[in-house]
């Protein structure tokens, strides 16, 4: 376990490959991003970290709403391709069906399982590359044919990871549940 | 692709499992916590979101430092302990073997492969149950082992996913490269 040091970087393994969107111009946009993660759940926050000179940021300012949509592995190549091209030269509205929710001006992707709208609640401002937009999620939607009770099945739901190192990947198989395998450690041998 | 309405709640797939570390009174403790992501890359910032309650909390207060470190699947039994048991209680200083880097007070674990350490630049509280680290990086360390080039080998490294159902998962196969598979787009059929 010899450590190396790698500089001042980021090594966080997964992420997700989100796609963001919002109305620029009253016109939906997507992009993907893997800067976004649950902050809180009560009230449920959420934030989204986008390059300053993203297309997608004037419409998040402009509205003061945007979603979180979770893409599956079987329009990997519809999200990514968010990601290529920027709404500026090109339009990504008609790459996925737009539908909207109570705060109707945050557009959702149909074929995701999962989208939460959100209204912005802070943005933050380090003075570097990126613009921090915490969202307040004012509701949630999946897909029907995925849910099991209250949650998703991961196997019908296909999430996509991003992995820092640039690739995308699907779930493999699951190792345990939270806060009950950890209960086997009691029965390890320690030393 | 029937949508149902979840209420307001985060259905945001996949999360990472980090160990999260700080000096509490001067003994490294550590926790798991799903609710954390990069920034910014230039400089890099990363966040974490704990509960109010929690221990670590005092110790990140105290030394104003914190690391975040990516556990294999190998060790999900004592990831997972770290979840189950407060530092309140239980010593948690010796379920795995402790590092420092540059900081000195922001304790790493040397069995995960990857392991961030961070200085706290701000503190977000929304008045609700958690309140929002946010570290700026200041060193990296990745296991030698692990390393092709300045990236880790996912199939190496093997981290652990948190599904927002509450179960671990490892990595399944890579599905294609960002800003390249999205590029098949264009030599599909439309409509």
């Amino acid at each position: 376990m010899i450590k190396k040091e790698m500089g001042a970087r980021h090594y966080l393994f997964p992420q997700p490959a989100a796609l963001i969107g919002a109305n620029v111009h009253g016109k939906p946009n997507y992009l993907v991003a893997a800067w976004c993660g649950v902050m809180q759940a009560q009230p449920p926050l959420i934030y989204v970290a986008l390059r300053k000179e993203r297309y997608t940021l004037i419409g998040i300012e402009e509205n003061g709403t945007y979603s979180i949509n979770v893409p599956s592995a079987d329009i990997v190549v519809e999200t990514d391709y968010c990601g290529t091209v920027s709404g500026k030269d090109t339009d990504k509205s008609k790459v996925f069906t737009t539908f909207y929710g109570k705060l109707e001006t945050a557009p959702m992707i149909k074929e995701c399982p999962a989208n939460m709208e959100c209204r912005v609640v802070d943005v933050l401002d380090f003075g570097g590359t990126h613009k921090m937009f915490i969202g307040e999620i004012v509701m949630s939607y999946v897909t029907e044919d995925v849910l099991a009770g209250d949650w998703p099945e991961i196997k019908k739901m296909d999430p996509i990871i991003f992995s820092t190192d640039g690739t995308y990947w699907r779930f493999g198989y699951s190792i345990g549940k939270a806060y009950k395998i950890g209960k086997e450690y009691h029965h390890r041998p320690k030393g």
